[in-house]
């Protein structure tokens, strides 16, 4: 591993299955003004979380050694999905530090619950996988989880149904098993959630605070990176956001422009493969 | 190529972005029961109607590499949107004959339209490929012909959300456009949406003929191999439908099980992959 001077010029790694982690980047850029990132969305096989633990783990080794070979200082799992099966994959490829958003979330939402009874959704790989259960009692043993899986979310934002008819419907009948426990917070376990918001604040009323882990992520990387002295001192100019998908550029860098105007962002493609000679799951 | 003889016995390979081809391939072992098939569903990168034409084509011409590998004497596309936007890919890597599900199902529409207005629903890639439209026209230069992509079907589909409430809200608010335009025939062109067929009659209503292309792509396979003298001409027990996917086998072999229960179907995954040394689209 590089020592800590030569390391601060770096950028900061972050990925997703899709471009919901650009909402991850724009909060470190927030938290982390002059660090340099190198995004990677797999816009080409998106979604991860209905797909088994296996394929998800092979996806997160291939972008792991591309953007290894990018020469990052730290690498952010921006995916629920990833972070919940595949964070070990990572580190066959990188040797740095590695931040998933499941840890600084559950750690979110242990310091805002007063009754201990948090509720979680996510994908199915996500709900499945018991990552977020795992890691809230981990932390606080005494803490009650109740997680549910929304598949149906992720395309719904994607299709921008925030506010309809059809999304409140379909929010009531996954949320309300949950409400029914008396959760007092909601952990959003997907990063396209954050995109249905208003809807998932209706149905769970004012009484639950909801939980994204986009900031507590960043607020994780700020800690991470200065307890290694590698933070970045100074930037004369922004620095870029180096955005790589592995399809449809031109829709995302004008999600890109749309989400951070005030960022200079620059979008390109990338196929992330490793051959894989045997089964290694 | 080979002669006819030496090709009777080969199978037929039919390949699906997902399992929604598995009703092709049942509906080509009812009309062609002496042929083996090799099916290929890339159910590791489902959904492709979400995708750029690129990437489709990409992925296509690496399905059509590994099926031209397992010897097949004929390529069934049973993916709307790699028939509509990459049939071409399939000739690079398969000297046989191609069919894919557009042209059959286009047929199949102007010989039960009676007002010459035909309705047609797909993915994204699919409407926007325009070829259904351009099919029928070919075709029928009269036809007047009203399309619309309805993105949320397909995972509505695969979370069975048939006959739900929210379904219809959205079934309608896809629909009612296409009611307008008095349709009196709808081309079901997405392999998936056969399977929410309640709750789109309801909404379409009885004055409209529903199309599902399976069973007139079957037909198509059946003449074409007659044509060509490559119907094999007998076989003492059911051939296998050897289906091979990328993610989530076992969950494959029990929806095959429950799908076509009185054939022999093998499970197992391929990877399909070729190394591109620089973009080709």
């Amino acid at each position: 591993m590089d020592n800590p001077e030569s390391s601060q010029s770096k950028p900061i790694g972050v990925f997703d299955s899709g471009i919901g982690g650009l909402t991850v980047v724009r909060a470190i850029r927030s938290r982390l003004p002059n660090e340099g990132i190198v995004y990677f969305g797999d816009t080409a096989r998106v979604p991860y979380g209905t797909k088994s633990p296996e394929t998800i783990r092979r996806y997160t080794r291939e972008i792991s050694s591309f953007l290894n070979n990018q020469g990052v200082k730290l690498m952010v799992v921006a995916c629920n999905s990833c972070s919940a099966t595949a964070l070990d994959c990572v580190t066959e490829h990188f040797e740095g530090p590695v931040i998933g958003v499941i840890e600084p979330g559950a750690r979110k939402a242990l310091g805002v619950t007063h009754n201990g009874r948090v509720g979680v959704i996510g994908t199915q790989a996500t709900v499945h996988s018991g990552a977020y259960e795992r890691t809230l009692r981990l932390i606080a043993p005494e803490v009650q989880v109740f997680s549910t899986a929304c598949p149906l979310f992720v395309p719904l934002a994607e299709e921008r149904m925030e506010g309809r008819e059809a999304t409140r419907l379909i929010a009531e009948e996954y949320l309300e098993p949950l409400i029914n426990q008396s959760i007092d917070t909601l952990i959003l376990g997907c990063t396209h959630y954050p995109l249905l918001m208003d809807t998932i604040r209706k149905v769970v009323g004012s009484g639950v605070t909801v939980v994204d882990s986009a900031e507590s992520t960043a607020d994780a990387s700020f800690d991470k990176l200065q307890e290694m002295g590698c933070l970045e001192p100074s930037n004369e100019e922004s620095p870029l956001v180096q955005t790589y998908v592995s399809d449809n550029p031109l829709g995302v860098e004008k999600f890109c422009r749309s989400l951070m105007p005030q960022e200079r962002v620059w979008v390109g493609t990338a196929q992330p493969t490793l051959i894989y000679p045997e089964v290694r799951d």
